[in-house]
């Protein structure tokens, strides 16, 4: 086999490295990039290089954050007694796009996966314990109805609710628009269960 | 909604021009990275930068090339009278591994689709029939056997075969370790249809 010059081995054994990205994907996208105006390669490749230096991590809640902390942490006008967890920073833009939380975050950075080897060490488990001891009302778990988010949300309850705050989650039910008729069983018998008057 | 930072809105909306990449994946991809090690970053964002100075397209074949031309059409050893048409780079590589070949090749860039607007200027014909026109014997069409692939060996064969070479094709037939039962209603015609004796 006709060995590819080593800068585009490299790009492409880098491609590899994320997520959902195999070998024949990497290959396909640095030929792509190759074939394609430099404009795109070096645009790309100033993003990513800058990458760090630019954007980070808000150390409080884990959203993304340009400058000290992140724009909702760094907003006095939101309300600090209510702290919504999410799983990952895009969860936090579904929430706000409704415009209905004037509450703070606290990203997780995953959920519990024993499987994958993640425990309440790799997410930000002690980061919450310590923002949920400092006047914080209402904890709002609004993690995905499913086993990780579930089993997850049981570890954070029984973690949280001996430090003061009410725990919450987000209503399990139909949702807007659907069909009786399609929706699956657990769904069905969560709304039952949940039903109100 | 909350805004991201520029330079993380950049990277995403620069990852989502790459094929088989939407929003949703690029976003992903951006807050995958910039939770990782900020050198898997760095790395990329080098690789990327540095990758139209360091890799090419041959500019005789379109094979990837880090030097003047590309390792093949460098070989003085290969056969320059047989030519091996292929849609992308990466077939090169298959066809090499077999170790059978021992000619040059010719890299399309693509194949005919009128559906996607791709006609014979957006490949590289113009340079394959002038390589054609000096001493060929034998131009080889390894092109897919799917309906672009067809069609674009049709309008290939017609376009070389005045100018003198040979135009073949590779074999249609089954697969070896297949088995009859599984293979599809066209493949056993043109295995039946290609039978040797």
């Amino acid at each position: 086999m006709a060995s590819h010059p080593p800068a585009f081995q490299s790009l492409v054994e880098n491609l590899a490295r994320l997520p959902g990205v195999g070998r024949k994907s990497a290959q396909r996208l640095a030929f792509h990039l190759l074939k394609s105006e430099p404009a795109l390669s070096a645009a790309l490749g100033r993003d990513l290089a800058g990458l760090h230096a630019r954007v980070r991590l808000c150390p409080r809640c884990s959203y993304l954050a340009s400058g000290e902390l992140c724009a909702i942490c760094g907003d006095p006008r939101r309300d600090g007694r209510v702290l919504c967890v999410v799983e990952d920073p895009r969860d936090v833009d579904v929430i706000e796009a409704t415009a209905e939380f004037r509450g703070r975050y606290h990203v997780l950075l995953g959920v519990l996966s024993p499987l994958e080897g993640i425990g309440p060490g790799e997410l930000k488990v002690r980061e919450l314990v310590e923002r949920a001891g400092q006047g914080v009302e209402e904890v709002i778990l609004a993690l995905d109805p499913d086993v990780e988010g579930d089993a997850t949300a049981l570890y954070l309850t029984r973690l949280l609710k001996p430090l003061g705050p009410r725990v919450t989650r987000l209503a399990a039910g139909l949702p807007q628009g659907s069909e009786l008729e399609y929706a699956d069983q657990v769904t069905v018998a969560r709304a039952l269960a949940s039903r109100r008057e």
